[in-house]
């Protein structure tokens, strides 16, 4: 077949070029029941070629619930998943996802998902944890990575995301590359470890966010390569929400919170590095940062977004290292711009080791994430809308969160529903699921203000988050329910971390019957 | 004064002969409101001769209530702390608490009780975060430490436990030593890491448990130690309770599952190095792999127990390292009958270090402990009874089965309250309180069988605990609640983790109203 220019020059391991096929004559390869792995993370270097041709396969010969995966991803995928799980497709599906018909399917009930911290799901893929059933002692059939070139020796070089990667190859049986001609090179941005399992690991030896140990491509035995596939389509990241006065009035709470700190020798003048969760609100508090004049920050992160571009521009950024590059097309235009500069600035690295414990303690890291809500004494829903209902999976927040110097969450104080403005309410009683823990939570802040828990007992932590953190709405409601509890809990001799469980989820269940979190009765306890 | 030869021997830098004292001297200093550290972990190694002085100090002169402290120990002191909260002699209290009297003091509001991931509470400790509302800037007013021994350079050698002292020496203001001459010396038993701060902190160099990085004592400023206060009673720990047909059947389901592991090539035959909480249960695993042939086993743990004792003696364990040797006096003659052979297979580092998620996971250590309850999707509450009431705090337990290769948690599955003798479920539908999350939990196993959880969506994994761990009382209850929230959920879009919020800690309201968790009678929800 006719192997085009573009890719004989990213493919410099020549025997693959007798593997490059075009996508549809794969297809065969696929049996319904088998396990996968695709490269990927936050949408970004994922594999588009061969889970579109699977998509066509399916739509045309009504193959609908008849060829079904199990399928792991780093992290969430690009649009192919949300329209695998539209034509049912997917059995089971690990650690995080992004879109509606994804979640929808999760949802009813069709597909099976299960979130695990993203630091040790490809580990745990490794060991052989999820796919005990198997009697064929396999773990992954085929891993189907996007490469955006191939080194002289065969390994891949990864695009904007390194993600599980190094694991899934490992364990693959087949390797599938898509070479990406659509997008630019990246290599020399990535730092590869490769797995390593106990009891043979060494101490990962990195102590500052630009340390590298020197490997830029993920080696692998050039015999388990399948099929060489050439990929046109580039990443589609959907545009940021700007951020408004909301998420300003928290990034301006954050901004004088970190001041503060370094006034009183809790923090250096460069901060410590930083990591920031997705959305508007990660957004607005990078932003925030690019306003406040600090100078020679790091960051050690999971994710990159536009808003750390910025950061860079003005000079206050001097290095940053993630698993992925998630930027929309704007950004990476501007990325590629500056390409020559960007490049030695970022460092991207397996999710296994950004989101590590061993180095986001030892650096120091100030994790900052959005939870679905945050109750009292200060455990934090990240993924479950009323306990139930996921939204998209934990993420990497409880990676950064238990094992960083400085844990903060940041929320708005109140949500609207159909019927109220104001009807959902970010504090509660009591958090619906809990994924933070009261001990892994040292900052809370929405737009009302910021509220510092280190070292308060529950019921001082209590009283700091309503008075600092809760929209107004809610401030009398909250303070009920507390001393309810406390007169509840006087009684029985449980005062520590009072709770009436009679009435722990009336906010939700108010919230399910009618349409706001305002309760206008406690149930009866005694 | 008379400075005795126990004494004399005991303290080999000689400037501080000249600083002995009588506990009583000591009053003078201690103000109330101060903040104050004590050595020891799990009731061994604490101070003893000026914590005991006070009180007699507090009961002669009536000072209950008018004479208080805010108190750092690593984890648990001894009966002293107890008799602190008698006397109402603590304001604020962390991490850790052992008794009944100081547990009844946090449950009625008097004590201000905080729970912390122990490898984090020491150096959040010396990060200031506890004391932000200290004005004159000092963290510690004083550190009292029990020493064994005291070298040449005036650096301490602590008995049974390293616990918080390093860290808690390094940001007090001044230091009390507690000789303790009753105990052998400790000395050639410990290897200590002294705290470095972020951005200057190295990767702890340990890859096997037996490695040392060479310090054997706790470097410290001779000129902060104030005082020098010989101490001659022993450490009291309280007999164990004997294991008994439920904790035997655990240990019996544990070992099974270890072998299969083995035998699937999950786990190497020496296993990886093992975990093992405080408790009835710990102990009767401990046994049960005395008796299960293993060989060349390692431990790194928290704490050792009578029960790793029969372990080292029939030759099935090679090395134990932690941070608290925890035995009862019996244990503690066994011990010491054979000193020398048995400190050469045992280290005590400090919690920071014992706990630390770097090598956790690094090593691929297998977590056992047990919880108060877990629920049918396996979140795990660790220290509040019904949600509210404190029972000893968080320990280590997060510490260890977030970063375990193994993450295991065994309870018996029912227990009696005073009406019903299976009155008490340790399967519920939703845990009044969570400190592990369902993201922390490979394994749960009670007497009546193992649950296998990797890789099982929420669904799947409720139906596994019922069937495999729920005591045959609860098992169609516990499946009536998952078959209505299933229902409920169904209609309403959320059968990822389906609940009903309004039935939800019915099980524990029935407990609170009637005695049993035997609920007759759910709630309507539509």
């Amino acid at each position: 077949m006719t192997i085009s220019n573009l890719l004989k020059e990213r493919v410099r391991y020549l025997p693959y070029l007798k593997k490059v096929k075009q996508p549809h004559e794969l297809i065969p390869l696929f049996k319904n029941g088998q396990y996968l792995g695709w490269s990927g993370f936050t949408g970004v270097g994922t594999p588009k070629a061969v889970p579109d041709a699977l998509i066509e396969h399916v739509e045309k010969n009504n193959l609908q619930g008849k060829l079904k995966f199990n399928l792991f991803v780093g992290a969430s995928a690009g649009p192919e998943e949300n329209k695998w799980a539209e034509h049912d497709m997917i059995i089971k599906r690990a650690p995080h996802q992004v879109g509606k018909p994804i979640a929808k399917a999760i949802n009813s009930g069709q597909i099976k998902f299960f979130d695990k911290h993203l630091s040790m799901f490809p580990q745990d893929l490794m060991y052989g944890f999820y796919t005990r059933e198997r009697t064929d002692n396999k773990i992954l059939d085929y891993m189907i990575i996007e490469a955006t070139a191939i080194k002289e020796d065969g390994s891949i070089v990864p695009g904007p995301s390194v993600g599980g990667s190094p694991e899934f190859m490992a364990v693959a049986d087949k390797i599938i590359v898509e070479v990406n001609t659509a997008t630019p090179s990246f290599e020399g941005i990535h730092d590869i470890d490769m797995p390593v399992n106990p009891p043979y690991r060494q101490p990962y030896p990195y102590v500052k966010v630009d340390d590298r140990c020197g490997v830029d491509s993920i080696p692998l035995d050039p015999e388990k390569v399948i099929a060489i596939v050439e990929s046109t389509t580039r990443d589609k990241v959907p545009p940021n929400t700007p951020s408004d006065e909301m998420s300003k009035g928290i990034a301006n709470n954050l901004v004088e919170f970190f001041r503060n700190e370094v006034k009183h020798g809790r923090l250096p003048e460069n901060l410590l590095p930083l990591q920031s969760g997705i959305g508007n609100i990660a957004n607005a508090v990078i932003e925030g940062l690019t306003d406040a004049n600090f100078k020679h920050l790091n960051v050690w992160t999971e994710v990159l977004q536009d808003s750390f571009l910025d950061l860079f521009e003005n000079g206050s950024l001097d290095f940053a290292t993630a698993t992925s590059i998630r930027l929309t097309e704007n950004g990476f235009e501007r990325a590629f711009a500056n390409w020559d500069s960007f490049k030695n600035k970022i460092c991207l690295r397996s999710q296994v080791v950004s989101n590590n414990p061993e180095m986001i303690r030892r650096l120091g890291v100030i994790a900052m994430n959005t939870p679905v809500e945050v109750d009292i004494y200060a455990h934090a829903n990240s993924t479950n809308v009323n306990g139930s209902r996921m939204l998209n999976g934990l993420g990497g927040s409880a990676d950064f969160l238990r094992n960083a110097k400085l844990s903060i969450m940041h929320a708005p104080s109140a949500r609207p529903t159909k019927v109220d403005p104001t009807g959902i309410s970010s504090i509660v009683p009591m958090a619906s699921h809990v994924d933070q823990t009261e001990h892994d939570l040292d900052i809370l802040v929405t737009e009302q203000g910021l509220a510092d828990l280190r070292g308060l007992c529950p019921r001082d932590r209590a009283r700091e988050i309503i008075k600092q953190c809760a929209h107004p709405d809610y401030k009398s409601l909250l303070t009920d329910y507390l001393e309810r509890s406390e007169h509840y809990a006087a009684k029985h001799g449980c005062l520590h971390e009072p709770h009436m469980l009679k009435n722990a989820f009336k906010f939700h269940t108010n919230l399910a019957e009618r349409g706001t979190m305002k309760v206008d009765k406690w149930d009866e306890v005694d």
